[in-house]
């Protein structure tokens, strides 16, 4: 095991060949970075034991340009991504796999920093990464590195959390402010680094999710606001619940420099991807609860409640404006930010 | 939902973009392919009710080129492959997820046709397709697609299959003849067609694997031999066992269409990639027992027994030739075939 050679060198065809290279780079990166119980070099697949109750899966690609950005990395990113996505279901994330394609030419220092952030990210969420695959692409096939996560986790007992459960009078609570990655990776391909606050909000949200669940055991539905931003997950919740929702636009938490960037990049909040933030969708009774349980956790610290949610047959999002008007959130119809995740 | 419109046009930037174009795509194509119970187009996780036990999970990432190939497409590619690495645990394969990394500019009908060929082997494979994510990355960033999937499967009462369990005197199975996935992607490549069984042998092995170890419960350990091919699969349970191996050439079941177009190619059988084979590594007593349940399933046919596990402790893999001699089987240290899966 070369381990030295994980310090310089690029990617080589041969890293995807099913041979030695390949099993030295499964074994001196992967392996020693991921360490634990169950992932090993000498199996294809991991063998977990699950407490008997319901299971959450979900998978997610990572294709962000650039790799690196101010506040994570995709490797950060794969991994809560998919932490993310489990925990909206209500459920406990435990564990995950990890799939690369990687582009001939990339270098391996690159990876290591990826893989090591991974590491750090699986540790803080309380994950553990069992199991992974490796290709290499030629030299312009790919872009660097894609990362796919897909994972597993346990269904808190009790939760029935479905995007078809809101209803008439709920109140729709966020977690912090909107926008942060989005405008971070906007801002880092444009230049941008005048502005010290514009950092990616990438981070586990299982530990928040918990939190609110135990405050308000009644809650409807809980999505991270990622590709379409806030409104994306406003209207395809109102579709698949049939009502509509009313939001304040001052309520809505942004950063005074996001803000500033969005002005410039001409990017709209409500569309821009979050990647360490969740909209709740709340029975009236238990908001008050939630934005408390929210505001105590280090992660939901600018939570707020933004709006409510109406008896509209047409599923229409509509904001009340700072200046007192009123006006549609649609959904984006075409491309806003690409490889934004 | 624009049904039609999945018969013309292109991928394009905002179909990734987390808006009405991602979430038509989604309902139109994905959802409606896969349809089953689990999935829909409304939630970003599957929640699942698996019986109580051992669980086996793994994930594979797909790049194969061409995308379309004599005998299967990346579809069936990417739902075999992980339903093989979950069977090759010991599991019955339950449930997969699905990620695609689409480049802008593929024909809308080309996905249409992979995303149908995952879907019918889903079927064939009694697996459900139940979560998923698309990206789409600038023309030039990616190639076509790349799929990764990933999937659990229930690990069966009592099997304790492992890389590390072979001893000497264990017999060596392979189901059927080597080789012909990565010749067959290589003869496509190279223009032959005049080899008309010059196919892949792309399957799900779930059902031979379970006949296998119906019939010899005592089984050491099972693997697919792709990437590297059965030289691959060899060496490494040589090296995690700390056994040796010894084949006999005249035993290894490969097609004359194989063996010829090897012969012009460059390649040796040995080192190519399979991806509807097993190999198992038997106990000297269910050894028979084994080969006549392999013999008996449909894709087990050709099934042999190829050699015995020695004691070793440089861990060598050897060949009897057709010839009389002997020669050593490494694994390749370099790139024999790239983009075979």
């Amino acid at each position: 095991m070369k381990h030295a050679r994980w310090l310089e060198g690029v990617v080589e065809m041969g890293h995807g060949a099913g041979g030695r290279d390949m099993a030295d780079l499964i074994e001196g990166l992967f392996v020693a970075a991921f360490a634990n119980d169950t992932l090993t070099g000498e199996e294809d697949q991991a063998i977990l034991t699950l407490p008997p109750g319901r299971i959450a899966m979900s998978t997610d690609g990572f294709v962000v340009s650039p790799l690196f950005f101010p506040g994570g990395d995709i490797g950060a990113l794969a991994v809560n991504g998919t932490v993310n996505d489990i925990a909206m279901g209500g459920a406990d994330p435990k564990y995950l796999s990890a799939s690369f394609i990687l582009e001939e030419g990339l270098p391996l220092a690159d990876l290591r920093r990826i893989v090591a952030s991974m590491a750090e990210a699986a540790r803080a969420a309380g994950v553990q990464i069992v199991t992974g695959d490796t290709k290499v692409v030629e030299r312009g096939k790919g872009d660097g590195v894609f990362i796919t996560t897909a994972g597993v986790g346990v269904v808190r007992e009790g939760a029935r959390l479905s995007a078809r459960n809101v209803r008439a009078g709920d109140r729709i609570l966020v977690s912090g402010t909107m926008g942060d990655h989005g405008v971070a990776i906007m801002a880092s391909r444009a230049g941008f680094d005048f502005e010290t606050d514009i950092v990616s909000d990438c981070a586990a949200l299982n530990g928040l999710a918990a939190a609110i669940l135990d405050a308000a055991p009644g809650t409807r539905a809980m999505r991270d606001p990622t590709r379409g931003g806030l409104a994306a997950v406003l209207n395809e919740i109102a579709q698949a619940s049939g009502i509509g929702m009313t939001i304040r636009e001052a309520a809505l938490p942004v950063r005074p420099g996001v803000a500033g960037a969005c002005e410039i990049l001409g990017l709209d909040p409500l569309y821009v991807a979050n990647e360490g933030k969740l909209v709740a969708f709340l029975p009236p009774d238990e908001a008050e609860a939630a934005l408390a349980a929210a505001r105590a956790h280090p992660l939901g610290a600018d939570a707020a409640l933004i709006g409510v949610v109406t008896a509209d047959p047409d599923r229409f999002v509509e904001m009340e404006t700072l200046f007192g008007g009123r006006r549609m959130v649609d959904w984006i119809a075409g491309e806003q930010l690409p490889r934004i995740c």
